[in-house]
């Protein structure tokens, strides 16, 4: 059966070119080219083969990590790589790793937070990787509220040192990936403290284990957090504990490009913004937004070429059973999945333009659009994370009882996703940021600031609250103006009504606190407006490729409908749809799921994933799926022997009725 | 710190009697005394801890299993447990084993599909556990579709015997528990085939294994199909992969209650009614709804523990911080999975009345009630299951960070329930047969029959489409007719609505394929009515305790205003509420989170578990997290040595900058 496609009469069936829609998904050709070609050198790399990983202990795990870390520098080096062709690699390579933390914290917070002398010193060392680093921010007692840290970094003007020192159990540093077993350095945040003052929480270089023997330096205590969620997932990273006691480093390794300690033991700002800060946080959660696309889309790839493959039920006259694909709970369950793969991609391009744009901003000192950039990726963040680690547990589920193999790929896509949803901001959190932004937005409206960027559209609040969509027929859902417009009233009268249930509080904070599940909604609604006008946008813009551009059209329709349909409470009271235009909405969901049924394998063919990157069965681009789960079955450990080790101890003498005497 | 009790604050704050919560939560005094008997029992016996199990690898994980399983049937024996007490004890145990599948499958099939004859001979072989056995229907191919099973079993005349046979690998049977490894002998589905004509699909007690040296027999190839979701979780259990190359098993192996294959090769039906098996599907499914009640609390319970040990944000002048309990959101998310745990017990216990009173109508040939019956518990398995599956999951995302690692006992517990929405019954596949079921309901209202029992609201469905909701202001939403009535309109309302669209359809099995979607919908608003009505009939028992029943009442509203809350479109669709009315059932919503806050923790306190069981740092009885987290972290195996394996080969190169040289 070796080379034969199993879903050739699938892919015959597309409506339009693939190699196109290829394009659209990476961005560019040059992108696509990129991806594609480190892709295909990670996949035909023994080195990177991660078919038996989930069978791994954590020690032979991690050591297998390591291993693959090494080999992805040594390509690096080898091969030449750029900086963006190395993370693509190492993204490929897709297993947790010290490395993700060197190179995604590390050396961005140095260059972020440190002088241009910080740099020149500390960079180089970092991009040879002669130095190892990690980001040491959240403690045992404090993550989402970072102004608790209890770490303290205590300047002595004696010796021009800081003392790092944990005072407590609960300001053990908690959670920081690398830091475990393999880094040598670390950002350390810790609360500053000159002359008994306290200055609140800034970052230090602090080396943590010695550079010739890798043992931990005097005064430091750390080791790994144990295990985590899933198999292999996480686990092949080393989360770690960090303790100091009065441990000291020089002055120079605050980092001390905002704020500064002087050598008289001074607390000082440097003329540079601390708004900068915030750029970086923009950028972090892009790339965020940029890895939901790519989680989810990994899942419904999966999903949906197993639901073709797999057939249940309606068997006619002897003839094939129904492809599950065919249902329509299936489809109902599945293709929204798809859509929002499609729109999160979109947004996360998006993204990346208004980090440019906002960082441009930051460079002319202009810092006015920075609080929207801010809640604006806050809220994407939280909303794309919370959506694709749902969406990959719905696509297990779409499988059936296959899904909850580990050789199907899904649970270890979503155990490693998962604390998305946690790390870089608590989406409920992030949520209420977002809520806290559109009330302040609000109160403004009358003082005149006009509300710009992705709140502009509160400036249309008197009318939007009237707004009543003229929708009377299924297919009037599908013009643009008609959806945004639905979007816009529902986000503003959702905001607008909590609004006035705050102002109903004497003390607004506590109105905050007590509505906040109500504002979290309306952030929700706000983000998803974001979501679908950009989808749109995107759209507006010239898309070549034969019938590239009408496949997105109704991904962008499912996607905002399928919303509508289940916020469709929201969108009934605010009183912006009526019930019958909500049922027309859905009549029209309905319609469009029968328009990428023919699609559907060709719009996952097109994410260009290979099989290695998939690491599913279930996902095989060919479909062969039965010999190869059936293959996969024998390899596991328990395999080896036919009468399994314990056997003889516990089982026989329960079978011989002789479990009295046995020793157990 | 060792014997404080960190949460007594919280524990003082309660307003009602624990103790007779606990009652009324185990279902009876006797039920409370026999599961505390026996929980304790179990944590205080060491060979059932558990701690270290997530790093256990494949081989080490069975092996400790076959360890614990035989320790238990010692106890057994030993204590002289009647079956109840010893199925405690296995549940308590806590880790899926072979036992389950020969306890809660093969003995059970015996006895509902075995003759008395059959039962004379095989059951005290499986009591004693002489033999051991596991229940393997699903196939490669087929699971959903128990009709499209491939296995024959060909009545062959001249020997009196009948040839299994795997004609196709997907007819390879593949997934049933304890088959892997362990089993002696299967309950094996299978075509029947007599004189070349195909008579369904009938079970067959077959040998797998010698009883000698544990070898499978000839013709049989069996093991194991590898690694599932999650740490530990089910890969404590051998679900297996077995075929058959005509393997030859006596014609008294059938299961021969309902039908016979005579020693002519003759295919008859006995006189016993083939609708016998629903009763034991009624059975199982409410057994899952029970589990279902205890996986959820269990969450639950960790999350409010930990939610109020937890501290984040919010300090005053250097007071301690806001317990995250205290947060609104944090409640939006808790309390009404706090509530579900309820409901579900609830309707659990109601179930199991079913069960009896449907068993007892059969026995006198009564049938009529067994379809109802049917589609209930088959509609109450999806609800259920699926709600606790999602419900898992959103506690561990409310821990924060901390719910990620495995010492939070969370993952393992997701990882280990989620299954139950696909087994016995995937969740989609089952409401649409409670659609089925609800749709037929109404065609036939015309007809005279009138509904019974879960659907009897029906026969009102003209009212019902009337009824208009008389709130006025938000307590009134606190009237259990007021919440019944409005389930019921919307229950009603929707069912109607897609029956409606379906008559426009002139083949309704093309409508019913195409409304699929919404068919579903319909059944989930009809199950979430049952859940809801049973709470209140729940209520409407006389309940001891001080304030319990208040406490209960407040539960109830939350379980019933937030389903509201979550399903707000379908209310106001089917007109039976109005936007007002919608947002002032949100307001009591807020208003009872207030009233379960001070009794949150003894709410959960009253489900009684160990720490054994909770298997969970963070929701330990005494509260005293930190120093325990942090002396989990160390016994990870990573923490072995200082500097861990493949440092020297994978990480030494790098820093020194040798790694063209290095060989990895
Ligand atoms: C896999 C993983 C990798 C990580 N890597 C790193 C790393 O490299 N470096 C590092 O420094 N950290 C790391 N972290 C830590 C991570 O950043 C934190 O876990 C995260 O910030 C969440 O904080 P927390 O755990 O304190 O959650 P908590 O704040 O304790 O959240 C618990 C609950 O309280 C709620 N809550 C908290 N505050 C509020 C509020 N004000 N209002 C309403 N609700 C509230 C939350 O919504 C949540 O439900 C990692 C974590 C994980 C899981
Ligand atoms: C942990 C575990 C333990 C198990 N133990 C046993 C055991 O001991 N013995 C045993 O015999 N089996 C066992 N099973 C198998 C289990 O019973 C099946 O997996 C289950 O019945 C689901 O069937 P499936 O896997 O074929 O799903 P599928 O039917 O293939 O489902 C795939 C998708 O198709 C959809 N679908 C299927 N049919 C329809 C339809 N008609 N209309 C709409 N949508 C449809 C489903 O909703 C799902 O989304 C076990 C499974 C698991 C995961």
């Amino acid at each position: 059966m070796e080379g034969v496609d199993h879903l050739a009469f699938e892919r015959n069936k597309a409506q339009f070119d693939v190699n196109d829609m290829k394009i659209v998904w990476a961005g560019s050709r040059q992108e696509f080219e990129l991806s594609d070609r480190i892709s295909r050198l990670v996949a035909s790399d023994p080195v990177f083969q991660k078919d038996n990983r989930t069978a791994l202990d954590r020690k032979e795990l991690f050591k297998n990590t390591l291993r693959k870390a090494a080999h992805a520098w040594k390509r690096v080096i080898e091969l030449r790589l750029n900086e963006q062709e190395a993370s693509k690699l190492r993204s490929f390579v897709d297993q947790p790793a010290f490395t993700d933390l060197h190179w995604g914290m590390f050396v961005p917070a140095i260059k972020g937070q440190g002088t241009d002398e910080q740099q020149a010193k500390w960079l180089p060392l970092a991009n040879n990787m002669q130095i190892i680093g990690c980001y040491a921010q959240t403690e045992l007692g404090h993550g989402s509220n970072v102004q608790g840290l209890e770490t303290t970094a205590t300047f002595d003007p004696k010796t021009d040192e800081f003392v790092i020192h944990s005072p407590t159990l609960t300001s053990s540093k908690w959670w920081p990936g690398g830091l475990g077993k393999i880094s040598t350095h670390a950002i350390v945040y810790a609360r500053l403290i000159t002359d008994g003052q306290d200055h609140g929480v800034h970052g230090f270089i602090v080396q943590l284990r010695s550079l010739d023997d890798h043992l931990p330096l005097p005064g430091i205590t750390v080791g790994d957090i144990g295990m985590k969620f899933g198999n292999a997932a996480y686990n092949s990273m080393d989360n770690g504990v960090l303790s100091f006691d009065h441990v000291r480093i020089p002055r120079n390794q605050m980092l001390m490009r905002v704020s500064q300690v002087t050598r008289e033991g001074k607390f000082v700002h440097s003329g540079v913004p601390r708004q900068l800060i915030y750029g970086t946080m923009v950028y972090v959660r892009q790339a965020i937004v940029a890895d939901a696309s790519i989680a989810l889309s990994r899942a419904v790839c999966i999903a949906t070429r197993y639901s073709a493959v797999r057939r249940q039920f309606g068997s006619q006259k002897g003839g094939p059973e129904t492809q599950v694909i065919d249902y329509k709970t299936q489809q109902a369950r599945l293709f929204p999945l798809l859509a929002s793969a499609y729109a999160f991609r979109f947004v996360s391009e998006w993204l990346k333009w208004l980090y440019t744009d906002v960082t441009q901003k930051l460079q002319a000192n202009d810092f006015s659009t920075l609080p929207e950039a801010h809640a604006c990726t806050a809220g994407l963040k939280s909303l794309t994370t919370s959506a694709t680690a749902d969406g990959i547990e719905e696509c297990r589920k779409l499988c059936g009882g296959h899904g909850y193999l580990c050789s199907s790929g899904l649970p270890e896509l979503f155990a490693v996703y998962v604390p998305a949803c946690t790390y870089e901001g608590d989406n409920t959190v992030l949520l209420l940021q977002v809520a806290r932004y559109l009330i302040k937005t609000i109160s403004q409206l009358g003082s005149g600031n006009k509300p710009t960027g992705t709140t502009a559209y509160l400036a249309r609040v008197e009318q939007l609250m009237q707004y009543q969509s003229d929708v009377k027929r299924a297919e009037d859902w599908l013009k643009p103006n008609v959806v945004i417009e639905a979007f816009e009233a529902r986000a503003a009268g959702m905001s607008v009504a909590v609004a006035q249930n705050l102002s109903k509080f004497t003390d607004p904070e506590e109105g905050f606190q007590e509505l906040s599940a109500d504002l979290v909604e309306a952030a929700a609604a706000h983000c998803q407006l974001i979501v679908v006008s950009k989808f749109i946008e995107k759209l507006q813009q010239d898309i070549p490729g034969n019938g590239v551009k009408q496949q997105l059209e109704v991904l962008c329709g499912v996607y905002a409908l399928f919303l509508l349909h289940n916020h469709l409470g929201d969108f009934l009271s605010t009183g912006c749809i009526t019930q019958k235009q909500g049922s027309l909405a859905n009549e029209q969901l309905r319609s469009l799921y029968s328009q990428v049924r023919p699609n559907a394998i060709a719009l996952v063919d097109a994410f260009n994933y290979t099989d290695h990157l998939l690491g599913s069965v279930l996902g095989r681009y060919d479909g062969n799926v039965y010999p190869k789960l059936y293959e996969e079955a024998w390899k596991d450990p328990l395999n080896d022997s036919v009468v399994p080790d314990g056997f003889k101890e516990h089982v026989q003498p329960i079978l011989r009725q002789q479990l009295r005497n046995a020793r157990l």
